[in-house]
């Protein structure tokens, strides 16, 4: 019964694979980087509504929220760009499941290394470009079409499924801490970040760092009189490139075995200096620090904090003008699931049937909203999705359309056997 | 007769030092950043006007200006910010001076850096503080105490004096440049810029450029997929570096020899990256490039243009991935004086009068308003003044309060050997 529904599912993905495409660049077309997410959002509330989804839309309240110990975000205030969350109640006796998806994009950067304009959704040779389709657009999609083909074929589930598309992700994950904190929570969690279709049951965690480094200021002319912040700042950024080593020599678990550096350190920003001909008195870097699932936050911070009191040992200027490092903005709780956990299995055993082929697991390089649902919301979350990973946050970002079905499809199959299924629906249908 | 004068000039400036004293506090309080000079000028034309010189106060058309090709400057207006030049006609028969002081002066940088406000004026122990005080205030308040002793001692010199007090000296000398278009010319010039009373009669030219890096972003969690432009600015840095070097071992002129580097090469902007984990796809960073008066702007260029084609035998990422190099905003133009030109003499002579002690004679270490005085007004240019050099663009600016009335004295004894001064006024004091 199960294959001949299989079959049902495939088929209704073939037929609506034109409507999920136009969604998904209608998605990409929205461009929603950190506080414009209003209008991608408000596509997935009429996608929401002519599924005949239950709709849950708010507003995050900062001056709430930030009271959370979770909470890290640069911003004042969400006014005007809401949280939206799908519910399909189920018959009742399955388990729940959250399926949580970002709306948020990372800017585009150098518009002149697009070869499309990112915000077109232009499609080329099965690919559709643009920025936030494969991170993470793409997978938000494939959630809402294995939900639709399920009840278009009167699938009724038993457990309950919770569809999220949340804000902020890429910032710090303050969309889904409102979500937990709303008091949604589930058995378990699926999360279709870009992992080109490889299951990642752990999540790096993240945080990001800003190290003042100091110089002292002089006329360009008589640049000798003065310590210039640019180079003592490229003394810094060397020293935490040899902490990234360091770091990087202890990971052992064979799930990081193919990943070149398990946990990156990224020096992602650097500003400094006011004038061509002063020498640069202050320079300001800004960068993420890969957190192991094997370590807190805190051991990593620390970790860190006491890195940079080395550098005296390396220049003796930075022993009078040590820099100054702090932790803001975004943070990444890691995450995990057990490997042998009941969605893994569904997730594995359905990807063999769909793809024919054995699903590479690995543990995620980077953080993801995953951490918050394990560590807070108390619920198990793996990674998996049809994302290109290395087109994350890239120019010309793009997605390989079959892919977005073939999740969609493996997921439609994995929840039946996740929250389970009401057999009179079966029957109905065959 | 003249031994006689210089006593009174002594005492007239011993007499009239607080005033002197106060308003050069008046001109440090009043911050005269690029695009803020009114404010500072107007004190220029009331002390100006007390003193009973003809006033010219104009404000530089930017769009007539901009068509020159020595203009080089980042404003779009000089509107409400005025040049202002007061001149004393001489008597007839003499050679004529121009006194040149620019009223702008750069950012105060990181004020956490300053002991007192940058824009306080606060004297402690005989020096008083702030941004400008040294670079050039204290110079031009030189320059009006010598004009003001010799008028009130009802000294007429044979010469017309031009005081100029210029805007923009600091962003590539659009003042002086308008200066020079509206006809000011004179036989020489003397501009003190702080020379810690060195007298520089060799001005070194400089320009300002910009370097685009390129990288190719990628999130950070995966920064292995990308190529940090971060990373090839340090590189590109330390390119520019190297340069300096070569350029620096070519010079020999002895004027030069107490320098340790004679025309260096100063980075003093970075900026590139637009977020902490994504991998950074552009940096750019800005300079000042020294100018030998041995060479012309043009080859001093060419021979960076040539430089940084060089970079891609050190990686071959700039193979594919050249830098590029701009010239942008600020320049000035090379300027001297001959060694044995009969202004330097009278400096030199009465120097040693004022001093008891040898003058020491060197090339200056930055550019200076000299050069368009020199190259396109063709009045030779010398450089002395009573601001500590090392001082000028730092943090705790100050100048030694002493220091502006002895090159007051100095001044104005050389302005009646220069311009030679009218019998009948001497007579008339002596």
């Amino acid at each position: 019964m199960k294959a001949e529904l299989q079959t049902k599912i495939h088929e209704w993905l073939e037929t609506n694979k034109s409507d999920g495409i136009d969604l998904l660049q209608r998605l990409v077309q929205a461009d929603s980087t950190q506080g414009n997410e209003a209008q991608a959002q408000k596509l997935v509330i009429e996608t929401l509504k002519d599924m005949g989804l239950e709709i849950d839309v708010w507003e995050v309240d900062q001056e709430e929220i930030s009271k959370h110990p979770y909470y890290a975000s640069s911003r004042e205030s969400f006014e005007g760009n809401p949280n939206v969350v799908g519910k399909w109640k189920g018959t009742g006796g399955g388990r729940s499941l959250i399926m949580n998806g970002h709306i948020d994009v990372v800017p585009a950067g150098d518009h002149e290394q697009w070869n499309h304009d990112p915000y077109s959704g232009n499609i080329e040779d099965g690919k559709m470009y643009g920025r936030g389709v494969t991170d993470m657009k793409g997978g938000n999609v494939s959630m809402l079409m294995a939900i639709q083909a399920l009840r278009s074929l009167g699938v009724q589930l038993k457990g309950d499924v919770i569809f999220q598309s949340v804000i902020e992700e890429e910032s710090g994950g303050a969309g889904t801490l409102a979500a937990v904190l709303r008091g949604y929570k589930a058995d378990a969690a699926i999360i279709p970040e870009p992992t080109n279709m490889k299951l990642f049951p752990k999540q790096q965690g993240s945080m990001w760092f800003r190290v003042h480094v100091k110089g002292r200021s002089a006329h360009g002319g008589t640049r000798y009189e003065g310590v210039s912040a640019i180079e003592k700042s490229m003394i810094v950024i060397e020293h935490i490139r040899y902490l990234e080593q360091v770091r990087n020599e202890r990971v052992t678990d064979p799930l990081y075995e193919s990943i070149p550096i398990p946990i990156p350190i990224n020096v992602g920003k650097i500003e400094g200096g006011d004038w061509p001909s002063s020498v640069a008195d202050l320079v300001c870097i800004e960068g993420r620090m890969g957190v192991s699932p094997e370590e807190t936050m805190e051991e990593a911070k620390r970790e860190m904090e006491r890195w940079m009191e080395v550098l005296k040992e390396t220049d003796p200027w930075f022993e009078t003008n040590p820099p100054k490092l702090e932790w803001f903005g975004a943070r990444w709780v890691p995450g995990s699931i057990d490997v042998e956990h009941e969605l893994m299995n569904a997730f594995v055993s359905n990807f063999r049937e769909v793809m024919e082929e054995e699903p590479i697991v690995e543990a995620s390089p980077w953080g993801t909203d995953g951490g918050l649902l394990t560590e807070l919301g108390e619920t198990p979350s793996l990674v998996f999705g049809p994302g290109v990973t290395q087109m994350a946050h890239f120019p010309n970002e793009y997605i390989e359309l079959s892919k977005v079905f073939e999740v969609a499809e493996i997921m439609a199959l994995a929840m039946m056997d996740w929250c389970g299924v009401e057999e009179s629906s079966y029957k109905q249908r065959a």
